[in-house]
C-alpha cells in the first residue's frame, strides 16, 4: 500500500561515523553499507521510501545511543546534539520526516525539559529511549523509569502529548557477563532486546506508572517483545493470584493494551503472528514500522504489502493508526 | 476428553512442611491448600484425575528444588532423596503416575548417573531440571548446561532415550537484584520463568547442543516460553544475519522445533495460543499438561476439554504424543 | 460484557401460534418451548436479556415470513400487519428493543414504501428480508433483488439511511425436490441457508447493485454465510480472471465487505472462526446477535462473555458497531 | 519446497481440441494456452513440476468430463477411452505421474467395475468424479451418490483401498437456469462449485454412506469446499438439534473429518485459510494441489514454498500425507 508510516527507523550522527561502521560490524552482514544507511537522512532514505510506499518516516537516535552513556552531563549534551542535529537535517522535508525525541534519562526533570524543547521548538512527534539508562560509577547500574520518581517525566509526556516509544538496548556490565556473555549470538532481536523491554513495560504497568498517567501512550516494537504472546498467562496470574496477594495495579493487562500501549511490525514481518495480534491486541493499536537499517525496507514493505487481511485494519496499521497517533500533517499518499 | 496424560505436575517432600508452605505463601492465594496439595501423592490428586479425565501424570519436584542448592553434596543429596522417595511413592501405581528424576546439576557426571540410576532402577520417564544451577560459595553463580562440558551429560539423556524438561526456576542473587526485586509481580508465570527458560533454551541451540546430540529431546512448559512468538523473527536473524556473521549451529530454529524441542500446554490455557501454535510449533510436538498444583485440575481440564479444534491433534496433544514420548504402558482411558 | 446489542432475533405473530408450533417441530428439540418464546416480545425475552448482559435487541419477523408467500396482496398485507404489530409492542419499551421492518419483496416500489412508513413513522432501524421472495402462480419462482429493477428500493435503502439484513429462508419448489429432499437434515443452519444467502449477496455484488448504490448497507448473519472462507478465492477469480473476461463491478470483494457489508455472529459461536474473520472481514464489520429463540441467549452469550480478546474489538462488535450503525440511542448498559 | 505432490490436476483429450479451446474461452484468459496446456501430459507439465518443485503429479480427466453426459452408454465409453489413453500416455513417466480414474457415473455397479479394471490394470491411484452425474432424456436430472443404491460402489471403493475426489462442476439443467444463469460470474471457483460439492459430500454425511463405509477416504478441494468455516455450526445442529430430531448418522462431523475426509489446497492458496484450517481439519488430512491449468504453477508453488509454518505439517501438507494416502513409490525428491 502507499501512504506508510514507520516509526522505528534509525540514524546516526556522522561525526561518529568510525564507531558506526565498528558497531555495525557487529550484527551486519554489510557492515559498510549499514553505516552509509543509517548516516543517510533524506537521499538513499526517500529513494526507498518512495519505491517501497512509504509516506512518511519518524526518525530516532540510533540504539544504544544516549541510554549506554552513564556520565550524566556527557549523556545529556549527545542528546541535545542529536536533537538540534536531526530537527535541522528533516526542516525541509517535514511532509517525509519527522523525528522522536533523543533522551538522556538520568534525571527525569532533565528529560522532561529536553523533551518539552524539542516537542515545543521543532515538533517532534514524541520520543524514543532504549532501554534502562546504564549509570553508576563504572555504567553497571540501569536506570529504569517505573518507579515514582519517574511521574515527574511521565506527567510531561502526557501533558505534551505525545507517545513515547520503549526501544531496547543490548544487555551491558555484570547482566551481560553473567546471562549473555557466552551465548552473545541471543543479543539483540533474537531474545535479549525483547527481554530487556518486556520486563521494563511489565514494570510500569505493576509499578502503577499508567495508573498514575492514564492518558500515557507507550509503543513497543517488534510486535510487542512477546507480550502478546502470553496476554492470557499474564492475565490469569495478574487477576487470579497476584492481586489477591497485592498487586496493587488497577487494571487489566488487555486494558492497560487497550489504552496506553501499541505494538509495531518493526523487525517482525510474519503473517502468522499479525494475524495472532489481531486477536490479542487489535487493529487499532498496531502500527506499521520497519526497524530501517537493521531490517530493510524491501523486506518489510513486500511483506506489508501482500499481506492479505480487511482493507480497513491494513489501512489502520499501515498508515492511519499512526496518523491519529502522531497527529501527522499531509504527507505523500496520506490520503491514498 | 478421557485419558489425558500431564507432565508438569508438581510434588514436595513432606518433611519440608513448613518450608512448603511459606514458599506457597509468596504465590498461593490459599498456602494451605496450596501446601497439602503439593505434599499429596495418590490420594486428593487421584480424585482430581479421576474428575477431570487425566489418565497419567508424571510427577517431578517442585521448583526450584535441588537448582536453588548451591553446596554440591547437599544438592546431590536431596536428589537422591526425592528419586527414592517418589518412586516408592508411586510403586503400587504405575498405571496412573510416572516421574522425571530429579537431578544436581553440580556437575554433568554426577548428574549422568543419577539419572541412569533412576530410569533403569524405577523406571522413571526422563528428567525434569529447573533451569540453571545455583553455584558458588553465595549461590550467586548460575551453572548453565549449553557449554561443551554438559556434552557427557547429553550423551546419557540420548543414551536412555528418555526427554529432558527444562522446567524455569526463579530469579536469584545479584540478577534478582538488578533485575526482579522492584519489580518482583513480574517474577514466575508472568515473565521471569520464560526469560530464564528461553535464553537457556536458546543457548543450547546457539551453542550446538542440539548438533551434537540430533537425539535430544527437550521439552518447554508454558506453550514454548514465548519461544513460539518469534519464531519468525528468531529463524530470520539466525539465517540472514547471524550465521553470515558466525553463528555456527547446523540447522535453522525451525529443525531444532521439527526434532529436537516440545512444548506444553501448562499454565497457558489459551485458546487463541494454541491455535497459532498449531501452526508454529505443530500438533506433532504439543503435549498438554497443567502445572498442579500451581494451576487447577478444572482450569487446564475445562479448558482443554472445551477448545474446538480437528480430532485427530485434540487426541495427540492430549494424549497420544506424550503415549509415544514417554513410551508409556496401558492407563487410564488409554485408549478411550 | 453488559450492554450487548442482538440483531437477528426473532417474533412470531400470535394468531399464527399452531402453525408457528408445528414450524418448531421440524427443527426445534422442544417444539412447545420454541413457540411461547418466538410468541413473546417483552417479558420472558426481557429476563434472558437483563440475565445474559444484552442491553438492546432488533426484532425481525420470523422467517420465511413474508418471502413464503407468493401472492403479492396477501405478501404485502401481511408486511403491513406484522409491522404494526411489532412497532405497538416494542413502543413502551424503546431502550431495549427496536425492530427491522419487514417488507413483501414482490415490488421494488412497494417495498420501497413499506420500508419508507415504518422507518419514518415507527423508527425502525432497518429492514430484515429472507432471501428470495417465492413468486408465480405455484410459488415455485424466486425473486432476487440483484438486478436493475430493484434500484429503486436499494436507493430508498441508502436514502434512509439504514442496514438490510439479508436473513436465509428454507429451499422451496423444484429446488428443494431436486437438491434437498433426499437430504433434508442440511435444510437450514447446517448447509442451505449459506448456501441461499452467499449466491444472493453475491449476486449483488457481481449484478452491480452495490457500485450503484455505493452507501447500501447489507448485513449477512452466521459469520458472512461462508464467504469469509473463500476471500482469498473469490479475490483471485474476480480480480485475475472474471474481470478480464468482462466482471464488471468496480471494486473488489474486499472493498465491498469494507464499505458495504457487515456479518453477525448468529448462530456461529467459534472462537476460531471469529479470530479467521477478524483478519478477513475485521472487527469493525463484526456485530455480535443470537438468532434468538432458534439458538439460546445462554449459548450466545455465555460464548461471547468468555472469548479471549482484545477490549477494544470486543466493546465494538458486542455493542459499539451496533450503536453507530443503527443510531441506537441509550439503552441499558449501552455504556458500560 | 522440493517434491510435492498434486492431486487435482487436470487433462483433456486431444480430439476435442477445439470443443476444449472454446470451453476455456469462457474461463480463460488465454484460450489458447489453456487448451495446450491442458493438453500436454508429459512435456510443459514437466518442465513446470521441475521448476516449482513438484515431484509427483496425479492426473485427472478435466471438469465437467463424463458426468456432462447424460446417455449412460456414450459416458460409459468415454469414460474407458479416456482411462486407457491416460495410461497410456504416463506408461513411462510412472515416477512423475499417476492418474485418477474416469467413471460414468450412471450405473454403480459399472462404475465399480471400471474402478476395478483401472486400479487393477493401470495401477490408477484413485477416483476423480465431478460433482453429480447428469442423466435424464434431456440431461436436467442429477445423481447423486448418496443413497443405498451406490453401496456397492463404495464397497468397491473401500476394498480396493483407493481414495475418491470429490470434484466440483458446473450447475446445469434448471437449478441453472433459476440460480445461476442471472449471476453468471458466480459459476466455478466463486461460488458454485463448493455449493454442489459441500451439498454432495454432507448428503453422504448425513444419508449414512461414512457409516456404512467407515473405510471410505473421499478428497474434498479447495480447502474443503466452505465446510471446515462451519465446523463448529454445522456439529452445533448435529449433534444438538438434528439427532435430537432424527438424523441418524453415528458420528460427529469432525469424526468424518478426522477418519474419511480429507482437504487440498487446490485454488485455494490463502496462508490465513490454511492457518484456520490447521486447526478445523488438522495437518494429517491437508494435501497440497495446484488445479493446473486452471491455477498456474507459480501462484500455487510460490505461495506453498513461502508459507511460514512448522517443518513437519509442511512436509506432510506437501508431500507425506500423500505418499501414504495414495501408496506413492520413489518419485523425484520424494524424500528430500
Amino acid at each position: 500500500m502507499l501512504g506508510k508510516v514507520a516509526l522505528e527507523e534509525a540514524f546516526a550522527l556522522p561525526r561518529f561515523h568510525e564507531r558506526t561502521q565498528w558497531w555495525a560490524s557487529l550484527f551486519a552482514v554489510d557492515a559498510k553499507k549499514h553505516a552509509a544507511e543509517i548516516a543517510d537522512i533524506t537521499d538513499q532514505r526517500i529513494k526507498y521510501m518512495d519505491k517501497h510506499g512509504v509516506g512518511h518516516t519518524v526518525l530516532s537516535y540510533t540504539a544504544p545511543g544516549v541510554q549506554d552513556i552513564w556520565d550524566p552531563k556527557e549523556a545529556q549534551a549527545l542528546a541535545v546534539e542529536v536533537n538540534d542535529y536531526i530537527a535541522d537535517a528533516i526542516k525541509n522535508h517535514h511532509d517525509r520526516f519527522s523525528a522522536f525525541a533523543t533522551l538522556s534519562m538520568h534525571d527525569p526533570n532533565e528529560a522532561s525539559a529536553e523533551l518539552r524543547r524539542v516537542i515545543t521548538k521543532y515538533g517532534f512527534k514524541g520520543a524514543l529511549v532504549n532501554d534502562t539508562q546504564r549509570a553508576g560509577a563504572d555504567g553497571d547500574d540501569m536506570i529504569f523509569y517505573d518507579g515514582p520518581e519517574w511521574d515527574v517525566f511521565w506527567s510531561t509526556v502526557e501533558e505534551l502529548d505525545v507517545p513515547f516509544y520503549l526501544h531496547p538496548r543490548n544487555p551491558t556490565g555484570s547482566i551481560h557477563e553473567k546471562l549473555w556473555a557466552k551465548r552473545s549470538w541471543l543479543i539483540g532481536p533474537p531474545l535479549s532486546f525483547a527481554q530487556g523491554v518486556s520486563l521494563h513495560v511489565l514494570g510500569m504497568v505493576t509499578n502503577g506508572v499508567f495508573d498514575r498517567h492514564p492518558k500515557l501512550q507507550v509503543i513497543l516494537g517488534h510486535l510487542g517483545e512477546h507480550i502478546p504472546f502470553d496476554m492470557w498467562r499474564i492475565n490469569h496470574w495478574f487477576e487470579d493470584i497476584k492481586k489477591p496477594l497485592g498487586l496493587s495495579c488497577k487494571k487489566t493487562i488487555r486494558e492497560y493494551f487497550e489504552q496506553n500501549l501499541w505494538i509495531t511490525t518493526s523487525g517482525h514481518f510474519s503473517t502468522s503472528t499479525l494475524q495472532f495480534c489481531l486477536g490479542e491486541v487489535g487493529a487499532d493499536r498496531i502500527l506499521f514500522s520497519i526497524d530501517y537499517p537493521f531490517e530493510s525496507f524491501g523486506d518489510a514493505c513486500d511483506w506489508y504489502d501482500d499481506v492479505k487481511m480487511n482493507n480497513s485494519d491494513k489501512k489502520k496499521i499501515g498508515r492511519d493508526n499512526a496518523k491519529k497517533l502522531l497527529k501527522l500533517g499531509e504527507f505523500k499518499d496520506s490520503t491514498a
